[in-house]
């Protein structure tokens, strides 16, 4: 029923999400509801990518002499500095990252792409670039939406580089222990989201952490951005599935997390590498929890008649000690009529209609999902189910649920296609507490409107609720705008005033999409200028060149008092 | 039927664990036990604490206009270098620090003791201890077992120091805000244990965090060494409870979590300073998830054949899936024989009886007790208990759970009496993973009694499981043994036989009692010499002058490589 979570979908292409073969064209009606809430005049596919040759990309500063030492480390063929692989890893996955590629810029390229196959080659590569002074970005699966993976050559804090490699971990991606008597499994970090699945469902277990990037992403960069998956509600985030790890930092190895399942002999260390996004050193290894892969799934909708009643049956819901669905989720009035409306047809027009009589004319959709044995998804659906139409909800069919996982990593994908026509589309995530949430939903959306129309243009901005603690729930948001002449400016100015809306609110500046470059700013506002000399210290005593991953999380000095 | 957690005990007394008055005098069948099981020619009150006046302290070693600075800073009533208040701030409460201080030993006094009334006060203090070099070791409710509220002069770094001061966080003890929409409290942290759950209890909520100290310790103390409490299966740990904290450093204050729920705005900073033992600045604040007072409670206790089968069903158990006892322990052989004998009479005589037809004439006793909803604690009992019958285990009753309850917090009375008549009794723990805890629980008893014998004494040495989790267990050991002429050597000796054994087994050298400096020498073996930096790092970007808590968790440099 749900997406297949262990099928491998190949390496996403250097120009867009993923592979252009799985891109589906936009159905018409969809193209009809965007000409209308972006007040476009034309949606055409006029604005296609570049070829390959047609990239600009800067010549690699490194010779042939300093190539040498790399290729003696790995073997020639771990060494590359072919246009299509700098490419590839000349950043993320965020709309400025593809409308850069797309449009044929790739300065920010690595100089060469290393590609380690050990622990040990990861060692001799830092080894070379502390002597050389060559920054090194560790690179998973590329899906960084934040600036995350794009190779830096002046830091911000003034620091520069001799060169940049990216280091990729796609070789070294082995189901290394399965440990069912633990309930552990312990992997290379390269390993992607589909491969993690299909190794564990093998042994009849699953890890259950499946962001909407699984099929791309890789276990080193969910821990590495302490990423949380969309059955995180029912699985745990990544930072709470992790029981060991390994770092090589410049100063060595760090092994952390023995046998013991909790300790109290000190801080827990592995909290400071879980979310160093690279900074550090490369994440090699991880133990994580696993569970069973559960025997049955049960899925419901409910219709609320507004956003704020749904966030307050969530709220009941998550606090009410009862077992709770894998996967929780709330649309506002925006996504869910968009969502309505991208789905069409007459059944949907029946629904409305129905919602409508039942004083729902503007309705916000919540989606669940309950997984694990047959008798306890049954009563954990019911005993949810009695606490939502005590809220004011009304049921709909397990339908929408069931759509939704079908579709659950393909939003990226209609990226490819939205910006094929000159439609601008991204996201933005944060999270607070229960009582803060509506005036966070609110402000975002204002902030991301108003500054959407400051350039002139019709935009569209939803949002929904998709990981829910007892003290608050994450908000995402999704903005479209028609392009304006220059759109990384455009998206500049609208994400900049999304994120002072949210400092603003004193939510946080991510719940899960991390730091990178893009949020770097903003990281003082939350954790105060001491935390981020904290950071500095702690990378100091691992990474006391700074070549690891330069001008990700920690900001520059000067931006220690924004 | 339980133990009140909200019932003010007053504070314990400078030469033991509590309230002399509290203390029940040893019945006739157990120190007849004692005397057989240890080989004792005698058990009588010969070796009773001599009077404060004849405990030799040394002269303060701040004059007059040293402290005239804390006077003006705090008060002259909040300053004191009265000797009851220097002896009882000499240490902790490990059985060395009492035989120290029952001896007259107060050699480790505090120069002062400082009561700040504020943060503001607090961060006056600490500017003071900077500019004059004065170490300063934060104070809760001094239940350290581990040295961790020992003042040090000289640091095993080789850092000394003009005076130690201690700061006793117990006027800083009110609750600050009770927020019932995001199940949240914010303290003061030098509140303790009574008066948070007596707070909370006021507003129908409770923090569920009840370790054996709760009497007398307090939450900054719970947070400095990431304890457990004694429900913490149901309830979960210090470190998993707390969602914002502040820390007054040397460098300033840091104020970490926001209203977010969860973030991934880069490393989980709280973690740092959770655990950090006051050795990076004073926990002042502290903001934890709390949730509603249970209606219900259910008790139940069920015998094993041996030790490792009671394992194996608490793996099954906690591995299931099914709501989780509050309270799962599980006591070995020897601790359930001490158990039936300190007991005694009729009834038990009768149940070893019963279990022996059953196969089981040496048992392994488990207790557990579910708190929630009435038909909730009723259907997780009943899962539990077909679990643990499939298992191979005989159901006996509630009273041996109830009768735990009852007498949860009292066991550190009875060392007081235990060393009135010359009995050394001592507790350490450890945790690890399920498959090894048979290994470990076999070394460490037999480190234990090993060294026991060593000093031609005869020793009891008893375990117990008490927090179980997915991937393995805590494993608690008491043991007894007639004092030698020298005690402190005899008591060290067996620690740290103990401690070789656990370090050996690769299981953590403490699972709940924090580091301090009896465990210092051992966590490099467990985060190795470059977490080992790590730490060094984080302290010195909060504390350059080592001035916070010196010589506790982190290990003198050449004892990075043990």
């Amino acid at each position: 029923m749900g997406a297949d979570i262990t099928e491998d979908v190949g390496r996403s292409v250097w120009y867009g999400w993923g592979n252009p073969a799985r891109a589906a064209e936009l159905p018409g009606h969809a193209t009809a509801f965007l000409r209308t809430a972006l007040e476009l005049d034309s949606v055409a596919r006029e604005h296609l990518p570049v070829r390959l040759d047609q990239v600009s990309l800067p010549e690699s500063s490194l010779d042939e002499s300093r190539l040498a030492l790399f290729r003696d480390a790995l073997g020639a063929e771990h060494v590359s500095t072919a246009a299509a692989d700098r490419v590839l890893h000349a950043g993320g996955k965020s709309t400025p990252d593809l409308y850069r590629r797309r449009t044929g810029d790739a300065q920010a390229a690595p100089d060469a792409v290393l590609s380690p196959g050990s622990d040990e080659e990861i060692r001799k590569i830092l080894e070379i670039c502390v002597r050389e002074h060559i920054a090194v970005t560790p690179f998973g699966g590329g899906t960084s939406v934040v600036g995350g993976v794009e190779p830096i050559r002046s830091a911000p804090n003034g620091q520069t580089f001799t060169a940049a490699v990216a280091l990729d971990l796609g070789r070294m991606a082995q189901l290394l222990e399965l440990d069912p008597v633990n309930r552990l499994a312990t992997f290379q970090t390269g390993i992607r989201g589909p491969a993690i699945e299909a190794a564990l469902a093998a042994h009849g277990f699953t890890l259950g952490h499946l962001p909407q990037s699984h099929q791309q992403a890789t276990l080193g960069g969910y821990l590495a951005t302490r990423s949380a998956g969309q059955a995180s509600t029912g699985y745990g985030r990544s930072d709470a599935l992790v029981r060991r790890l390994s770092l090589e930092s410049p100063r060595g190895t760090l092994d952390l997390g023995g046998f013991a399942p909790a300790t109290a002999a000190g801080p827990d260390l592995r909290s400071i590498v879980v979310g160093s996004e690279g900074t550090l050193g490369v994440i090699t290894k991880a133990t994580m929890a696993i569970v069973p892969q559960p025997e049955h799934k049960r899925h419901g909708a409910w219709a609320f008649a507004d956003f704020e009643s749904g966030t307050e049956a969530l709220r009941a819901l998550v606090q009410a000690g009862i077992p709770l669905p894998a996967v929780a989720r709330l649309s506002d009035r925006e996504e869910t009529e968009s969502t309505l409306r991208l789905a069409g047809g007459a059944k949907i027009a029946a629904l409305r209609k129905y919602l409508a009589l039942r004083g729902m004319p503007q309705p916000a959709l919540a989606l669940f999902v309950w997984e694990g044995g047959k008798a306890a998804t049954a009563a954990a659906r019911r005993q949810c189910s009695k606490l939502l139409r005590a809220a004011g909800a009304v049921y709909l069919s397990s339908a929408p649920a069931i759509s939704w996982e079908h579709g659950r990593f393909s939003a990226p994908y209609l990226r490819d296609r939205l910006l094929d026509i000159g439609v601008l589309v991204e996201t933005l995530e944060t999270a607070t507490s229960w009582d803060r949430l509506p005036a966070l939903h609110e402000a975002v959306n204002q902030a991301i409107l108003g500054a959407i129309s400051d350039g002139g243009k019709s935009g569209w901005s939803q949002a929904h609720v998709s990981h829910v603690y007892p003290g608050g729930a994450s908000l995402y948001f999704t903005f479209l705008a028609g392009q304006e002449s220059d759109p990384l400016q455009q998206l500049q100015r609208i994400k900049a005033a999304a994120s002072e809306a949210i400092v603003k609110e004193r939510a946080t500046i991510t719940h899960h999409h991390a730091i990178g470059t893009d949020h770097a700013p903003y990281l003082a506002a939350e954790i105060g200028p001491l935390g981020v000399d904290v950071l500095r210290g702690i990378k100091a005593a691992l990474d006391p060149t700074g070549i690891m991953n330069p001008g990700k999380l920690i900001p520059a000095m000067e931006e220690d008092q924004k």
